[in-house]
């Protein structure tokens, strides 16, 4: 592993990120190790200054083939995609500029410390299992809800997205700046001693991680507007089991719609800002054992 | 009390008011009473669309008489506030078209159940007196903050905002909304039992209130940017006593900014998204009792 990078503000209202690469970029010691080079971006920077998510559409959307192969792109993120991948990529390339990416996100859900993997490599999942052993309350989320994998940290061979919270879009709260920030730290301290041949093959005896099944979305009217919230029953209850017949939402005349699979499932970003426009109120996930 | 109005939407994405006043269109009778008329409106609809707080500048600033009475307002907010006074004011009249407004807030800080009160009458104190005995937990902060009162509810000879929260913009939390569904309530009763002369002079024995005292920004570097956070120690602690020598501030490189103040004074709004822009980390207070 010769080159990492770390990416902050790829959603431009996620504060965590945008001030964690402000830190590194005025103390670039702080991120450096003996034995591979570490860079450190801010990945959308027009959204960082508008404190908004993105300008023309999501950016942690934006890198799949088909759109890193455009050849017109109109939006300003699918233009700024593919500087990136020229940057930190390129996308499926046998030579990258990057062996791994870290992007920096926060959600507005009650998260916690989790990471969310979808570009599964051996690396990746050694990386994992170090991390839950150093901070045994970070959860996994393993994503598999596009048909594409097109997120920033899909460019490089390796890598994975990290997701704090609950923290408001706009707002830095210091307890997962701080939470976020050792997190960064374990990922290159392993990648240091990965390099050293000082890492173990196994640090968890089994790893407990979140495999995604399905997205739920609100109850919406003919013109899709929501007509109901998250439960109060449901909201900040993240990573927990949802039953047949428990609360899932409150219609906005006061009647409860309930869960009414056979299989229970793990809810997660449970009432997330950012999934209103996507069409989902929370996703539902299968607690497995890898 | 002829006419009592309930705005929401002045801030396109602070959600409860959005749809408390989707809710109450849809159900009218959920809001009438038997001796005056209810008036609910969405105020900034092209805000409420984009789910931003604005288009061109907060509405919630846009009432003052200079910008009333400019005749080129080129800021959508400005027309949009003018429109306003035309149909709930006129502001300063002596035969307003509302008696009484309530604006619907929310914050990113913990503020609970809370009230703004900057449009001070006899009246609006009455109601405030009732809904604290109503509602024990329910915070008073009477803001002084600027030269002119430009809120909403300051084109009415009486009236207040109420804020609530956590909760992050552009998310609808269940229990909040049914609070804030209940306070209204209790408003449209305090009312209905006015007009029949049914309500006590005075149902709580003193009153206590946190009158506004100052700002304070977060520290920032010479192009304005944040250069610290707000303390571990002080985040969601809104309506508790700072004193001289208390942490305040995180700096990013880690060092604690304290509180140097002799006086010690109530820390409220703290941390809250849209006021970073504004220029100011969080509101101090005194504890008063009236």
């Amino acid at each position: 592993m010769k080159n990492i990078a770390i990416t902050g503000g790829t959603h431009g209202n996620e504060l965590t990120g945008v001030f964690l690469v402000k830190k590194w970029l005025l103390n670039p010691k702080l991120i450096e190790r003996s034995n591979f080079n570490t860079t450190v971006i801010h990945t959308n920077k027009e959204a960082i200054k508008e404190c908004r998510r993105y300008i023309d559409r999501d950016l942690n959307r934006a890198f799949s083939s088909t759109l890193l192969s455009s050849k017109n792109s109109k939006h300003y993120e699918d233009r700024l995609a593919k500087e990136i991948n020229k940057k930190l990529g390129t996308k499926g390339s046998s030579n990258p500029k990057m062996d791994f990416i870290v992007d920096l996100h926060t959600t507005t859900a009650n998260m916690g410390l989790s990471i969310v993997v979808s570009n599964q490599s051996d690396i990746t999942w050694r990386v994992i299992d170090y991390l839950v052993h150093k901070e045994p309350n970070l959860k996994i989320y393993r994503w598999k809800g596009d048909e594409e994998d097109a997120f920033v940290d899909s460019i490089a061979p390796h890598g994975f997205a990290i997701e704090v919270g609950a923290v408001p879009q706009g707002v830095l709260r210091a307890d997962l700046f701080l939470e976020t920030e050792q997190l960064v730290y374990h990922i290159l301290d392993f990648f240091e001693k990965f390099n050293n041949q000082e890492v173990k093959e196994k640090y968890n005896k089994n790893l407990t991680i979140y495999d995604h099944a399905s997205l739920v979305d609100y109850p919406r009217d003919e013109k899709n507007e929501l007509i109901a919230m998250v439960h109060p029953n449901r909201q900040d209850r993240d990573f927990e089991l949802i039953k047949k017949g428990d609360p899932l939402f409150l219609t906005l005349e006061g009647e409860t719609i309930n869960y009414q699979e056979d299989e229970p499932m793990h809810g997660l970003f449970i009432n997330e800002a950012a999934y209103y426009e996507k069409g989902f109120a929370l996703c539902l996930a299968r607690k497995v054992i890898i």
